[in-house]
């Protein structure tokens, strides 16, 4: 359904289908997971995601994508796409904004909280975003939990950087390092003076000049998640863990609400100016200690 | 220890041997409590405050006293003496700082997060604060964590506010309508639409020309605080409660994280100026779920 008065109406509409074929896909993945699981770790029956549709007063809505089970002790799997008019402050900051405040994004974001410490949790989320202008941005990070797994060099982290650097080079050979120092500086807690995991690629305001090529890499940011954080979890299910490390899982667990309430602008932003609370927040952890 | 080149050193050195006074009385009465508490619903042996002395680069600092324990599971009663220079940003919306920007700040503060969730959660916390003017500020409320509890006609409540209407009226007829209303304003989360707990008063920049005024009222919040909130205790610490209402009290704490670092602006100071993050954190829960 493309609007000949809205030169970006195609791509609206394009990427929006690509995020939420993307979801489905990762459901899939995520619910074979759950089938796959040993039942000597994880007892019960394989989870399966619930959707629960959501509109927005203003314009739009998304589709909350949630499971809570043996493997995936809490994973949200969502899609939005809204349209609205941004806040005349917020406008002013905005790309193509400061003299028609209206926007549009659709996109996808996942947070995922495994039950297992030995298994990492993961962020990812892509979107596509019009005012005047048009842009990508979104980005995927690793959160292993344990002191023991949060290296540059440990294999999980390898594996992640691997699949990222891979995406970001079949488009610009420079891209993997900027959006990975952006990463580093993104997901940083500068009250621990700790970053949230080991990292992996931030983007934003993409318009490189060629749409084609910007909304090619956001796919295979998607595709290289799809792809390696299943090969992650699927490797290091199959791990006992102890209760020590339940315990550093936990403990860790809260930094990572310090940093989403603290410092993440997509979290403050939303609760701040009226969006899905339900949503944003599904990014909390499930069970959290300070002890 | 007085400096006669400093009108206000009098002040600073009374309100902060009142506030570790103070401390020194909370600390025998929860330990009090934690004796008394009946040892079928509170396995273990009562707990004792572990205090921990922290030093700040600029210039002074203060001591933790933590206690985790069977009828507390988690409660901070702190001092802390500071003084240094606010950033230049910050000094402008300060009273007497503009020109000036060096500070003085004496204070104790408290949260409580007990073990049963038929027992109130609570925050108490007063402080002198000296620029080239000096005020008092603080207040204390009460967080009810089951619904059945959060209402303004429960007994735990009507105690409460009853209390802190007392140390109002003896000083300012008008305070304690002022104080509650800036309470309830303070104390609530725009994103959930809902209020933190039931209220209590907060005030703050307390400078009515009348300073011995102004400390005997902030003293006597701190005996009204003393006095009804072991009273709340004591009374409820015998109730005995199911799953259910302990997994309700770990969804409410949610709220509280988030109200903290969202919102209080104590904490987001404290952590993004360097401020003791061991302390500032004191505050947040033991345990907390976001289902």
């Amino acid at each position: 359904m493309t609007d000949v008065a809205d030169p970006l109406s195609q791509q609206k509409t394009e990427a929006r289908a690509w995020f939420e074929a993307l979801r489905d896909r990762i459901h899939a993945a995520f619910e074979a997971l759950e089938d796959a699981a040993p039942a000597g770790l994880f007892p019960g029956e394989p989870g399966r995601f619930v959707r629960t549709p959501w509109e927005r007063a203003e314009g739009g809505g998304g589709v909350m994508g949630m499971m809570h089970c043996r493997l995936f002790e809490k994973v949200g799997v969502h899609v939005s796409t809204v349209h609205g008019t941004f806040p005349a402050d917020y406008a002013k900051g905005v790309p193509g904004a400061a003299d028609d405040p209206r926007f549009f994004a659709t996109g996808i974001s996942l947070i995922a909280h495994p039950v297992s410490p030995r298994v990492p949790a993961v962020h990812m989320n892509t979107r596509f975003i019009a005012t005047t202008k048009g842009w990508f941005g979104g980005g995927g990070d690793l959160t292993p939990v344990l002191d023991a797994d949060r290296r540059q060099d440990h294999p999980d982290t390898v594996a992640f950087h691997a699949a990222m650097k891979a995406a970001c080079d079949a488009h610009d050979p420079e891209w993997h390092a900027r959006f990975k120092a952006w990463c580093d500086e993104y997901f940083f807690l500068p009250h621990r003076k700790e970053p949230r995991g080991t990292g992996g690629i931030f983007y934003d305001h993409l318009d490189s000049g060629d749409r084609g090529r910007d909304f090619a890499f956001t796919r295979d940011v998607g595709e290289a998640f799809l792809k390696v954080y299943p090969e992650i979890v699927a490797r290091r299910m199959v791990e006992p863990w102890t209760a020590e490390e339940r315990e550093e899982q936990l403990v860790r667990r809260g930094r990572y609400v310090e940093f989403n309430l603290l410092y993440d602008r997509g979290t403050m932003f939303g609760l701040k100016t009226g969006g899905n609370v339900e949503s944003i927040l599904s990014s909390m952890p499930p069970v959290v200690k300070w002890p």
